[in-house]
């Protein structure tokens, strides 16, 4: 924790975590703080209460001090909504951020507002902040940005906008399947085997269709030949990415695709990406969160 | 509940579930008895006293009662394990049933043994009797049997012997993201809406590879456009299925296609293979169970 005056807070307000800067007024990160309060656990009027809970002891007297929210917190269930802007659109519409009410003066809060897509239709609540943030890093990028989780998101940006984007479940298949499906018994619950990652991933590719029963051979040959778990999990990894990226096929193939992302399954989807032919550019998502917190605090300040 | 000597009782005893019939010597049913007392919640020791207060009453004195059972009750944590028969192999390997002894001087126990294939690497436990009862009824058949259910069998049969087969995640993937993904907020618990079944069926078997986000669309119309829950249902429904039935294609294709199942997953399954040309003929999943057990019972009764 670093002391300094707090000029304003950036969170990412999740759906089972929230997650907090404390941000100086150069820009630096005086200090982090989490919990996890998630939008899910939470009553619209438990908000406020939560995020003093979190800041209260660094709020100044006697001064407003700006929040500026991005994700699951602007859901109609959750603190107050902002709607979503439908693409093609800027991915940064501040102006049409959610301003909740707060008993306690020292807050002038902002939540920021998703993206959604009618056809087909789909939605984002978060991911938008990290990609203006990477749009304000790297000015004038067109292709297409691919921000793993548990609802990986593939998003095609060109002049500034999202053209379109496509969100894949594969995040939470591999959560479903690894601790709730008949698979929790054969499948480490760490662990890599990247021999085994990358056969399973080209088997999904070549033969998407076959992914339902391909899982279950897994069980089997546990039962059978006693799979290693740690190469069952890897494999179970494989599958998943792999019918992921054949369905994104459209997205990816020909551009230019930089992943925002960390840790292993950002490495997971750079490696199948790498296996088709492509380089994509790394960034970490903590880094483009902040920076689109920022962007967006730097165009709310005069209003908050 | 008929009276009657009972001459042995038929158990089909699975993961979750128990079912188990008191058969007469004429070959009737004299009673059907169930319990939520499946092989995931017993150890070893704990079948016997099970199997006994579902039938004690009706056991006779000074007589040995055949017990034929099929199931995850002949697992490695079961009852007794039942080593699997590797195909090709006829689906009765009645000879090597397990046979656990038992305190109680009345029971007379034989657990039947699942299939196993090497490549892919498959299992089945259960499936294999209903096989063989729908070969005792209907001698000859050659061709394709599906077997809809948790983990959906597809097995091909010819000259009496199952040849190969595949098993399918698609009930447990339903189940799952019925109830514990984030479309469990979409999704009705009841309800068809057939058109979108077959639409959505259509869609999965065209473009598989889209599946994983095909299936984040429900929740985006959902929220975005007020998608009927029980039109998420059904589309949910046909998604998986229609993946299912293009990774299965070279086990219906061209082939004379048996469903063995009741209700409306067995529907689903008839549907989606009847918009591909073809006319499955169906049976009923507890008829078979019981005609396979009771092949069985005859094989074995001169050894019990």
């Amino acid at each position: 924790m670093t002391s300094g005056r707090i000029d304003w807070i950036a969170v990412d307000w999740g759906t089972s975590h929230l997650r907090l800067w404390l941000m100086g007024d150069g820009g630096q990160v005086l200090d982090r703080r989490h919990s996890d309060r998630g939008m899910s656990k939470l009553k619209p009027d438990e908000f406020e209460a939560t995020l003093l809970a979190l800041v209260g002891d660094r709020l100044p007297a006697g001064r407003r001090v700006p929040v500026i929210c991005c994700g699951m917190a602007g859901a109609r269930q959750g603190w107050a909504e902002a709607p979503y802007a439908a693409v093609p659109c800027l991915p940064g519409t501040w102006d049409r951020a959610a301003r909740p009410r707060t008993s306690d003066p020292r807050l002038a809060v902002a939540i920021l507002p998703g993206l959604s897509q009618a056809r087909p239709a789909d939605v984002m609540r978060g991911e938008e902040t990290q990609i203006a943030g990477y749009l304000a890093a790297n000015p004038g990028f067109d292709g297409v940005l691919c921000l793993p989780g548990t609802h990986c998101k593939w998003a095609h940006v060109s002049a500034g906008e999202v053209v379109s984007f496509r969100s894949f479940m594969t995040g939470e298949l591999f959560a479903l399947l690894s601790t709730a499906s008949v698979l929790r018994h054969s499948v480490a619950t760490t662990g890599e085997d990247q021999a085994a990652f990358s056969a399973a991933l080209d088997q999904a590719m070549a033969r998407p269709a076959t992914v339902a029963t391909d899982l279950f051979s897994l069980r089997a040959e546990s039962l059978l030949q006693g799979l290693d778990p740690v190469t069952a999990r890897a494999r179970l990894s494989g599958l998943l990415i792999g019918i992921e990226l054949a369905g994104a096929r459209p997205y990816w193939l020909g551009q230019e695709v930089a992943i925002i992302g960390a840790g292993g399954l950002a490495d997971a989807y750079a490696t199948g990406l790498a296996a088709q032919g492509l380089s994509p550019r790394r960034t970490d998502a903590e880094a483009m969160t902040l920076a689109g917190l920022a962007a967006a605090h730097d165009a709310l300040k005069g209003q908050l």
